[in-house]
């Protein structure tokens, strides 16, 4: 016989179980890239600024509603990355920590290890059965409810007549307050669309598409839901049914949303927003080629950051994505914010001049928003020799 | 601040902790298929026998040697399958489990949960660092070496002259012994090719290639060496230092292999080795093909085995491969003794009497060792009919 002691931080145990706050988060999405970035760094950064906010703020638990990983099979960097993280929360830093699996995680690859995570009060559900079984830390009962398909709900209730999300979630609600514990706070940690919600770009169109919204007065008998799914942690106007958002923008759509984690009291109830700056913020510039390239303009401008950029020019520019490359090194998109003027007549003139791979180049980037790469620009060159050597012989 | 109880069945405990019995297993290979054939549950029933044994033989520990799964990126299957297995060696049967990666394993992904199984005395161990923290149980130190690279070893050691895995067991023999505490016996567990081994098919040539041999006295300060890597568990003739061969025949070269494990015994050093029978044994059936499809001959075979067979016949058998199957349904090869007799002369008529799409698939067979499958025998017959409407139009 062994015993093992677990230290955990909670403060709800000097306060005889009276109180509980914690750092609600979602969505992390380990692995995920931006255009050609990879963001690993950044997620580093971000994790690690979440936890400054959880020691500044002494929360007892730490909730991740879903989508720890960007996809199903995780690459090795992004498993040794959230591996590091979570043992970093509840091993070196002994919080407890509840987590569900999201629809861009895989459950069953996710479930590894949990069996021994809950010694060291590390919750990771990834079956919807688990939901039923209330994880109570402090005064507050946490029901973990992993994504789920509608079929899940089917077979666990052994009801045929559940098809759709908002069935479920009647059913599954119904069965989680047969287990509320009287005098004890109620929270769901949840990852789904409940309906008030609008998407934005970087979740899965089809996934989203696939589920049903859950409409947020089914879930009215909780003190707090702990939303994740979409990014934007404004999504919903309710007091306690939340999205966390995702700790970083992960798409231009997010550029105006602030990034960050709650911190949830539950009692009395009370909730506040704690910000995370991120290494490289998304941020959007439309102007003009010259003024974007003018060292008085782009001098007060965060050139690391990760920019879409919008030009206002209608003329032809050669190498227009290198040039302003070697300004701004993260350009993740390039449009124009009119159509280019490359057919127009009194430019036919001056068009024939260019040589044929400044043509292929600027009509290449001007439909794609992307430069040539080096690959790419070598077999436009070689097809482009061939032809002119063809043109010569004939 | 929480306390977790571990319950374990060491008898070592009882026993004052002068002895020490463990059992020696590796090469699992979990999600590996034999031809067409899915393995799993071939791989559980073994499982479970595995248990049954160490049920009976009361062992104190479980040793697995590496290659735990058969590729890096398990399938979600093999994952659940592996998870379960360890899940009730150590949680739900209490032993303690001492493992490594192998190289078909990736350290990265097998290293998910491993900071917490220690609490339950589940050690699995993926980086060479950690062979040099002996795990100590009863009477025994165990040094875990997971399967490691010559440049693991020379950046460990900060030693340029580092090339082989010859020199780099040198150096971690060496630095081993500096944690040797007097009184214990010490075991190494590894997973790598031990000179004085032979190898056979399943494994993957380019890797066992690449590894160089470490000799066997360079191991003779230990009491015990259990290796995993070679699957034949004869492959050394040491006393001391054995590879338990992998729990099942992955390959027709292993047909007249034992399977099973060792019972190692500490404190006076004895060992044994207990048997697996496996669902399926994996067998080679020489003869002609109507003594084959003979129930007279059949009926004594176990025909639900994996199957080699050798046919003697030197005619063309049509469909030669559907007919076996009908019989035999798990024929992984199917050969020739001899070379086929198509191009005899005196056959030349009596196969110009053949229909085109016989002779098509007695070549195919021939050459294969396969049957058409139906979506070949569809792509072949269109062909031929092509080619017939051909002929009538010319």
């Amino acid at each position: 016989m062994a015993a093992i002691m677990v230290i955990l931080k909670q403060t709800y145990v000097q306060n005889g179980g009276v109180k509980m706050r914690f750092l609600h988060t979602a969505d992390w999405h380990i692995g995920k890239r931006l255009h050609d970035f990879d963001l690993i760094e950044d997620q580093k950064a971000a994790y690690q600024q979440m936890i400054q906010i959880a020691e500044e703020e002494k929360v007892d638990a730490i909730v991740i509603a879903g989508d720890l990983y960007d996809r199903a099979l995780a690459s090795e960097e992004s498993v040794q990355t959230l591996n590091g993280m979570l043992e970093d929360l509840n091993l070196k830093r002994h919080w407890p920590v509840l987590a569900i699996s999201g629809n861009h995680d895989s459950a069953i690859r996710l479930e590894t290890g949990t069996p021994w995570y809950q010694a060291t009060h590390f919750y990771l559900h990834t079956k919807l059965a688990q939901a039923f079984d209330p994880v109570t830390i402090g005064d507050t009962q946490f029901f973990l409810l992993p994504y789920f398909e509608p079929v899940d709900a089917r077979l666990y209730f052994d009801r045929d007549d559940i098809h759709t999300v908002q069935a479920a979630m009647e059913a599954i609600v119904a069965e989680m307050q047969t287990h509320f514990e009287a005098g004890k706070q109620h929270v769901l940690v949840a990852h789904f669309f409940a309906a008030g919600s609008s998407h934005s770009d970087s979740e899965t169109k089809i996934e989203v598409g696939g589920l049903n919204a859950v409409p947020v007065d089914l879930m009215a008998c909780f003190d707090y839901v702990a939303l994740g799914h979409l990014h934007n942690r404004d999504a919903l106007h309710e007091d306690r049914v939340r999205y966390s958002g995702s700790p970083l923008k992960f798409s231009v759509s997010e550029k105006d949303q602030t990034k960050g984690v709650w911190i949830v009291d539950t009692n009395p109830f009370a909730i506040h927003f704690r910000a995370i700056t991120p290494i490289h913020d998304v941020v959007e510039l439309t102007n003009n080629f010259k003024t974007l390239i003018d060292p008085a303009f782009y001098q007060d401008i965060n050139r690391n950051d990760f920019i879409a950029v919008t030009l206002t020019d209608v003329d032809v520019i050669p190498n227009v994505m290198q040039e302003l490359r070697q300004i701004y090194p993260h350009i993740i998109e390039l449009h124009r914010q009119q159509a280019l003027t490359v057919d127009a007549p009194t430019e036919g003139v001056q068009r024939r001049q260019l040589a044929p791979m400044t043509l292929l180049t600027d009509y290449f980037e001007a439909v794609t928003g992307h430069a040539l790469d080096d690959q790419q620009q070598k077999w436009a060159e070689q097809s482009l020799q061939k032809l002119q050597h063809h043109d010569t012989e004939a």
